[in-house]
Formats: C-alpha cells, sequence, structure tokens
C-alpha cells in the first residue's frame, strides 16, 4: 500500500508552496511521488473552445486524452470518490502520494501553521508542524518552511523504506467498497495464485504480467 | 464490456464536430457516453502557473483534482495505455465509448470522408460512412454529416441493446496485460464468486458492493 500523507494549513498558509518543494526534493532523492489537490468548488481544467471541452459540454460522461507519455481525464462522478481509490486508480506506481486538503480524512498531516496560529489537527493524526504556530510544547517535530531538506528527510525516514512486495513485482492492490484492504504475506499469496489459476484456465497461453478486476457497482459514474 | 467505436478521418474532416453531435443525441436517448481522443503529442490541459501545472513541474508523476462532482487526473506513463484500459479503469460506468482517433487499432470505426476523399479503414473494420467521398459502391452504411438522428438510431441498433448483466449489478470486468477478457455466464460467477467468497474471509462484515483488484506490474506510471 503507498503512503499518502496530507498537507493542510488555512488557506494562504502555503501548502502548495510547501507541496511544491517537498516533490521537488523527494524527485530529486529518486522517489516516485503523486499529489492529489481536494477541492470544494467544480474545477475547469482546460480552456473553453478546446476539445474536451466541447466533449464535455456535448455531455460526455468523461473524456480522457492519451498520448504514449501523458494520460489526462476529466470525469463527472456522482459522489466523491476515496482517497484509497484515487490513489489505486489513478495514480499508478508511485512511492508516496502527498495531498492537499482532506482535512477532515483520517490521514497522517503535515500542518502549516503561521505565528500566532493555532492547530486543528488532531493530535493523533499529526506528523509535523510547519511553522512557527500551534502550541509551542507539543511533542511533535516542527520544521521551518525553509527546511524542505529536514522535513523530507522526516518523511524518507518514516515512510520510505523499501517494501520488498512492491520490489518484487508482486504487489497485489485491494479495494472493497472504497477502502484499501491490507493483504499480507501467506493471504496476499493466496489472492495471487487463485486469481491467476482462474485466468490460466481461460487463457492457457498469454503470461498474465498486470491483472485487472473490477466487480460490482461502478466507482460512481454520474 | 463496454462496445467501443472510433471516429476516423484525415485531419480537418470534421471528426470533434461529429463526435460532439453524436453525444448530444446520444445524450438525449438517455445513454451515458464516453469519449476518448488520441494524441500523438504531449498536451498541456492546464494553464501555466496553475497549482496542476506547478505540481506537475516539480516532478509528480500524476496529479489528481478531485471534488464531490468532478475527478480531473494528469499523468505520466511509460507505454500507452491500451484503450481497454483507458475504458475499464478512467471512464467509469458508460454504455459506450466514442473514440477520436485510434486509427490503426482494430476497433470498429465510422469514417469521415469528405466528397472526393478515398477511405483507409480497412472494410471488415468499417461500420459507416460519413460524407460523400470513399468507395461509391461499398455496401457500407452511408450518412450525411447532418443526419446525426440517422447515425444515432444506427449506432443503438447495432451497439445499445441491453446487457443483462450490467443491469443487474452483477458485471465483473477482467483485463489481463491491458485487455478485456470476456467472461461470460458461469465462468463469470465462478469469478465473482471465487473473489468474493476470499474476501468474506478477510473482513466477515461490510458487504462488498465494489471491490477492485490489481496485481503485478502497474499500468506505466513513469
Amino acid at each position: 500500500m503507498v503512503p499518502v500523507i496530507a498537507v493542510v494549513g488555512k488557506s494562504g498558509s502555503g501548502k502548495t508552496t510547501l507541496l511544491t518543494r517537498l516533490i521537488q526534493e523527494l524527485k530529486q532523492r529518486g522517489f516516485r511521488v503523486g499529489a492529489i489537490k481536494h477541492s470544494h468548488h467544480p474545477f475547469d481544467l482546460d480552456r473553453q473552445g478546446k476539445d474536451s471541452w466541447r466533449l464535455l459540454q456535448a455531455g460526455a460522461e468523461g473524456v480522457a486524452f492519451a498520448s504514449s507519455s501523458q494520460v489526462a481525464v476529466l470525469r463527472g462522478v456522482k459522489a466523491e470518490l476515496t482517497v484509497d481509490e484515487l490513489v489505486a486508480l489513478y495514480l499508478g506506481s508511485v512511492d508516496l502520494v502527498l495531498v492537499e486538503g482532506y482535512r477532515e480524512a483520517p490521514l497522517p498531516k503535515i500542518e502549516v501553521v503561521r505565528d500566532g496560529g493555532t492547530l486543528f489537527s488532531p493530535k493523533e493524526q499529526l506528523l509535523a508542524i510547519i511553522g512557527e504556530g500551534g502550541a509551542p510544547g507539543l511533542d511533535v517535530p516542527r520544521f521551518s518552511p525553509e527546511d524542505v531538506q529536514g522535513l523530507a528527510d522526516f518523511v524518507v525516514e518514516r515512510f520510505l523504506q523499501p517494501d520488498p512486495s512492491r520490489a518484487q513485482g508482486k504487489a497485489v492492490t485491494l479495494l472493497v467498497n472504497g477502502r484499501f484492504v491490507s493483504l499480507e504475506g501467506p493471504v496476499r499469496e493466496i489472492f495471487r495464485a487463485v486469481i491467476l489459476g482462474l485466468i490460466g484456465v481461460l487463457k492457457g497461453s498469454e503470461v498474465p504480467r498486470r491483472v485487472q478486476i473490477l466487480i460490482g457497482e461502478d466507482e460512481g459514474s454520474k
């Protein structure tokens, strides 16, 4: 399972700037990072008059753009997707996901608090504080907004230790009702073996390098 | 499995306009349509300086934007995703997918040919011709670019008859190495029963309404 950390803080506290610098620093160290930005409002990624806008305006449920190096997708959903679904289905194989927003989600959090500000993350979710604000005596690591290297060291130490199941390409990702279900050791192997066994009966020839199965309701298309 | 139709034609022949009108017409008739646009070039859906651009520029492998009504994703891929993967993972639950481009893919095709132009789709893939061009004696339905209702009637008749497995919410979608594998009747039920059985042992309580499983290599993140 990919570790997910939320960067939270009041509007204007510098969350996106911190995220940008942290992504740069982790990328330089060789890690692959995905990002999710949560919005309470509909957004418009595309310019009016361009093709994706025309197709969405015409009533398409979703529009995908694909080239050999990029994929872009815009789609409507009936209900908000979970962070787990966004990570598993949309961000591919990354080492870490940093999300901006999702203040209410039970995720480990880095909170940006300016001098004089107060914390709003529950203590048990708080990984680190960025800035001078919040409760001064709190037993939580604190970094200055400029100390991106220190923050990156901390994140690597806590979240980016090698995971042998991923390295061996034997990963099995299971989501039930939009939430990750952890599969460890022999249980993961049973899932793998049973599903690959069923597929082996069907196919006979081609070696399944990559298998994707979706059962039941769709994840919320309009 | 969701039916997929490619709209092909030379540059400037009016493919996007036809797609837009066809999506409008099918939407009015109550169908849910997804669209895929294929590009040979990298694209820039976002305005420079906006947050998604900043996060991608910083080195994120992928960036997702999520609200309660929309999802937008931009990500890099190592290898081009297949049409099946784009449909299953990115477009959600739709009745039909219309793709623009993918001239080389073995998909059923609607070809737009202006007067005097020649067809390039193989005869066996050709569903319909739009316009006055191409081989006049060919035994393939032909529609004027204005006759979107006629074209929609034809598409509904051929591709949009009710599929009981989807209506019952019992759909099982299986992709192996990026390609749909058809599961019919009892075989589909075996996949469903075995996987839900394994999950039942793990969970015990929550009823799995929606299950997503990914095994092996990722679908091509950079």
